[in-house]
């Protein structure tokens, strides 16, 4: 099967939040608050998505509460904060909602999300990625983290199902 | 008639918020604060054109009160948040104000845009549009969202008009 | 006389704010905070400048109390904030510490820093100051806006005056 | 001895912070808030260091008690503010840690820094370091201050001592 077959068989788009849905950075405020980056064009794609019936998760390492109250409002319900161990974590997951593995797509950018890689049926990464997780990824996005990676993913998926469409009434947040 | 005739006959000049007044990126704070960038080069074109009887109107589907608070210091008092119909808001502004289509150009960077430029004479994007915004836009600025494409759009209809001035009394906000 | 004389003459150098001592961005949080970025690397020579005797000055058509902290404890007590006219604020300045023309440099990027260069023997700008800004110029620095351009143009001066020294007792601010 | 037998006897690696784990910016809130920007990839390789029992140092000029927090947090209690002296610091740590020269090795990008380049045994620098610096350093990072030149470093530190691993239970911080 080639890349855009393999792509229309995907019901589940999980992300990396650190260096794919945030462009990898942290902004320090006061004692505890980590100010982080989104962007607006990813926000649209991934409210299409769920839209369709594609499901968009977020596993991170870390843990943020304005990113979850984000995700909530572009309709995310499933963010996983502090985990350990992304591969247990997607396990679960995939087991509950009776996923195969080449029906689930993962992003990641950094060497925790190797783990992942183990598990799923696609991987990709952003273009800035680290050199072990490029090298182990079937599609690399042209887009770095933060700056529409998640977008470019997103659309291929859906295009390759055929429901990507033009929707002028879902806003861009 | 070309674009610079065109754009001599433009009497409001509608923006997209997110992606064309701001790089469209969000820096999450606490559970509600989005914080947005925005250009001080825009800022003084913005309120040039204002000074000089050109209609700014900023339309978008998302909200936030610091944008409206600084457009309010620019001088632009139309400021539609939440919008789900970029194409109804507008046309009930153009109603409103007795504008005709080809007086009215609108800068737009993704999906939702489209609405809007199905009612507007000129339809112009930023550098870092969507491709589909891109192929539709009759002016595609040098300048990428929050980095100058409203200066850049603003200059070129007041310059159509022989109204842009080098004001050293305005202040950069 | 060449630019490298005419620096050395030089006993003032004054700074506009947006778009030079900053990238000309506000990020904007609650109703009225406005937060800017600032430079390491200019702090340093803004300090190495106030430390051998040049008076470093900055004047804004904004206001910023952040700013003016900051500017503070790199030594900077001349802030002036809320300028209609930098010509008139520049001309009292220059009266009052009784400069000659060429005795003071001025750094802008946008339409309102013309009337200071008017005023001022050497003109000078970041390299993403606009079109106007930069015709007029006598040097346009290789840094953009907030990137390093004031650090450029002090050495540049202190240089010529044979006054920049490494001085690793002054800390990066 | 080449660069890499080097790098294999290191046993401290210290770290300027600004315009090495940041990009050289403070945003400016409020009357005393600097935010500053660090790397979630660095965050990982800082963690990878200290399990595996390298220290990790960080010396500054200037302070910020969120820098401290998310150092902490990342495993790195040896965090020096308001440093005036980094050579004085530096050979105090060295000291009571009982470490050679050739057993430390240093990252800084400005002017200050040169003094502790005089006491360590590696000097390295990002890509976007000043001139002084520059000339100054054993080995140049490809990347830039705040985006990826401590992970740089650290990997060729650990590799070179074949400590560098693919942990994926570290979490990305």
């Amino acid at each position: 099967m080639n890349l855009l077959e393999r792509f229309s068989l995907v019901k589940m788009i999980v992300f990396d939040l650190d260096g794919v849905l945030t462009n990898g950075k942290v902004l320090l405020l006061g004692s505890e608050e980590w100010i982080r980056e989104m962007d607006i064009k990813d926000g649209y794609a991934i409210q299409a998505a769920v839209k369709r019936g594609i499901d968009i998760v977020v596993i991170t390492g870390s843990n943020s509460m304005p990113v979850k109250v984000r995700l909530k409002k572009l309709g995310v319900g499933l963010f996983f904060e502090n985990v350990s161990s992304k591969s247990e974590c997607l396990k679960k997951i995939m087991l509950e909602k009776n996923l195969l593995q080449n029906q689930v797509l993962f992003m990641g950018d950094d060497l925790p999300d190797l783990a992942a890689f183990a598990i799923v049926g696609i991987k990709t990464c952003p273009v800035d990625a680290v050199t072990e997780v490029k090298q182990e990824a079937d599609f690399i996005s042209t887009k770095a983290g933060g700056n529409g990676c998640a977008r470019e993913i997103i659309e291929k998926v859906m295009k390759s199902q055929g429901i990507w469409e033009i929707n002028t009434e879902t806003k861009s947040l």
